[in-house]
């Protein structure tokens, strides 16, 4: 199996409400067939009916929980200014932005559907022009 | 914000037996601090503690289910290839490999923490050599 992710889809209680928060937020999309597309880097983030969802896995009930999606971006300042983004939106903050063990700054909201989102400044990580993030050589770190 | 993702985490129970799952599907990654980093195109896939994650993200549950991951491939082989491989590895199949409404040819399984994924094979998505996968203009496909 390639080490890589091509899509990552959020089951949604109402299409049309979630696309309209990440559209808040600046996100452009396409909505083809009641599912919502994002470019989002080299993959897709998906918005769908969360019952689809789970019919089309295969399960019965909403999912395994327990994960969360990331945004890294340059500046603490800039930690502030997309949760506020996101709290206009219809964000609730479930961490507000503070300062982190690791020497960063990161705040956490979840969207209409309670999907997590945390939002970091982490000098530690690199951020390249592109937005595409590479996981340091920690061991050459010490 | 920006319209991008920096990294994907998975909640665990155990992280040791979340990274050797991983690591027999092929994925090479960094272990720090009882975190597991795998490099994934422009961004990172993470696993950690579910419990430190609900602390970490300010909330009491585990999440909000729901949530998924795809992987895309090359062809309908590869994706009987991957599914066998994660079978191996300790994976449940929640929806065996099978024709797609879309044209396409796809199976879900569930890793040891029940975190979902897509294996599929999609003619009307485009791969590029590196993996990445580009959204179509679904306005032009009519």
């Amino acid at each position: 199996m390639e080490q890589r992710i091509s899509l990552i889809t959020l089951g949604v209680a109402d299409v049309a409400r979630a696309k309209a928060f990440y559209e808040q937020l600046g996100w452009q999309g396409q909505e083809v067939e009641e599912t919502v597309f994002f470019q989002a880097g080299g993959l897709a983030l998906v918005l769908w009916s969360r019952d689809k969802l789970a019919d089309d896995a295969g399960i019965e009930g909403p999912g395994t929980g327990a994960m969360t999606l990331a945004q890294n971006v340059r500046s603490q300042a800039e930690v502030d200014e997309v949760i506020a983004t996101a709290v206009k939106a219809g964000a609730t903050v479930t961490k507000p932005a503070r300062e982190t063990f690791y020497g960063g700054y990161a705040g956490y909201f979840a969207d209409p559907d309670g999907h997590l989102w945390e939002i970091a400044w982490n000098p530690g990580f690199t951020l390249a022009d592109d937005g595409s993030l590479t996981v340091p050589d920690f061991s050459a770190m010490n």
